[in-house]
């Protein structure tokens, strides 16, 4: 059998094509995959070279043009033809990759995979669904971003999809869906979300577990966390920016003089187990679910280290035929 | 000129009534007012002689019901005329209370306030306003969730309201107001958030400084952080759940081994510090703002220090005549 195919956007991140083109090697050298560097050809083996980046597994797909977040979305896609964002959807739909990774403009990333690569057949909206790190195990978010505001039979798409992905990608048995809301008792939240939770409870595919206030989900209270795009979004970076703070509180506590260092010192392994825990760069990357094909956004932030880990999640997303599941799934719905 | 008069729901909150009454008991003998613990006589009467906690300032106003969680928020202020909140809105009401403090039933209190001590002539939703820790200073969080959907012009009401509190309460001058949103471009968010958006770039009275991303509100980005309840909610809590998880983990890394106890114990001072910072007990209560008197929700779990924060926080908000400045503003607006 051939190598699973991973494109990844080298022009795409905060820090791009430096740390696309070293996780990329990463991921190339280590996971058992080809890498296809999609991007501009000669600044890319340029960076190869000089880097001493270049490997029989690493991969280079020649793209002009580069989708910025200031472009608009719609239009970017439209004629930006030679981005290295529309050349690696391309690869997707034509089958000459498996999987297509992006730290490119989340806004220009989903509207191009649904415009290129479409979305499964019965799926209403694709949906972004970030994984993260709770005080348990990794759980999924969605939607986080994507679908502004949702109808009630959207969150039955949601939680069906993210199940599937969690059980396949994640291997987590008959993961527990929650809904977000203000309370959890039945009668809160507007009427949007009460039809969704009806919808939700009446769903014999999927574990729900009702709704969960937000207090709970960092303590891992479920794993497929479902809710509209905006409040997604309001989740995704509240967590984000108290882990942010958080982190730099510790540090500041810990160069506050000799004797706080040494007991940093003295506390290392632990100090460094949380910080792993709280760094989004460790989570891996937002899988665009609902899309026909493995299309996965990678923090903007992106450094070599989280393109090596989105590459692993989009390596076991395609080996565990996830998507496959989810076709199957949308159809009996 | 006589002392500012705090009446405290004795039968409100998890801990209630021992911690009210050692909270109150704590306001009384520092903060130079007189507290009013509302509640069954005989009970009260009975816990503050076994623990020695009776005192010149410290009174007791009858009341024989108590409103639970479990009550209907609209019946039980309808029917439960001699529970403890209700005879404590009851005194605001007829100006035998300077302010009141409940960590009852948010719902019901909320309620109890509009219905009983009405609101501000020219406000249209009252909001609960809780204070919390930024990296920076407090700052305010309006709607935490009394409003679940708001129109647009209910977000111009916050931003007043909340803009005078912290100028006048927690002496902050000029005090930032962010709109939270999903992006800080103007065209991010739906069509009632960018209406919002627009009535708060048009006044003349607050400081908006635009859209706010949820990320940027733990570093304190803004000292009056504005949106409709839902969000506000899950903002709140989620902040609240962060940093339980967090404090958590760090309890965990201390008390792995010697070593690391050793470590905490250099690090104490520091440690100590944080601690802090992220517990929601020191935060001070959330103000009912656009209530026609000083009410204040305190934490549903309220220890005696969060009781007896609220009572600060309720001397300071009944000392500055925010309410005051608060009702030349809605006039003018």
């Amino acid at each position: 059998m051939d190598k699973i195919k991973i494109a990844i956007d080298a022009h795409g991140g905060d820090n791009a094509p430096l740390e696309q083109i070293k996780g990329g090697y990463d991921a190339a050298r280590q996971l058992d995959v080809t890498v296809v560097l999609v991007g501009n050809q000669e600044i890319l083996s340029g960076i190869i070279s000089e880097n001493g980046l270049s490997h029989p597994n690493l991969e280079i797909a020649d793209a002009r043009e580069v989708i910025t977040n200031d472009d608009d979305v719609m239009s970017a896609i439209k004629t930006k033809k030679d981005s290295s964002m529309v050349v690696g959807l391309n690869m997707i739909k034509a089958g000459r990759a498996d999987a297509f990774i992006s730290a490119g403009s989340t806004g220009a990333l989903m509207t191009g995979a649904t415009l290129i690569v479409k979305r499964i057949p019965g799926v209403r909206r694709a949906a972004l669904a970030p994984i993260f790190i709770t005080d348990r195990d990794p759980a999924m978010l969605i939607d986080a971003g994507a679908n502004t505001s949702c109808k009630p039979e959207y969150f039955l798409d949601f939680a069906i999809m993210a199940s599937v992905y969690m059980e396949r990608v994640e291997g987590i048995t008959n993961p527990r869906v929650g809904l977000v809301n203000i309370g959890t008792e039945l009668s809160k939240g507007g009427d949007n979300i009460r039809s969704a939770y009806d919808i939700l409870s009446a769903a014999a595919n999927i574990n729900f577990i009702g709704n969960i206030e937000a207090r709970d989900i960092p303590a891992g209270v479920c794993d497929v966390v479902v809710c509209d795009g905006f409040t997604g979004n309001i989740i995704l970076k509240l967590m984000e920016g108290m882990g942010i703070v958080f982190y730099k509180n510790l540090k500041e506590i810990v160069k506050e003089n000799v004797f706080s260092m040494l007991g940093a010192a003295l506390m290392k392994k632990g100090l460094m187990r949380f910080k792993k825990k709280i760094d989004y760069h460790e989570f891996g990357g937002a899988p665009l679910l609902g899309i026909d094909g493995v299309v996965i956004k990678a923090h903007g932030s992106s450094n070599a280290r989280s393109v090596f880990i989105a590459a692993e999640q989009a390596k076991r997303f395609v080996q565990n035929r996830a998507n496959d599941e989810i076709k199957r799934e949308m159809e009996v719905n």
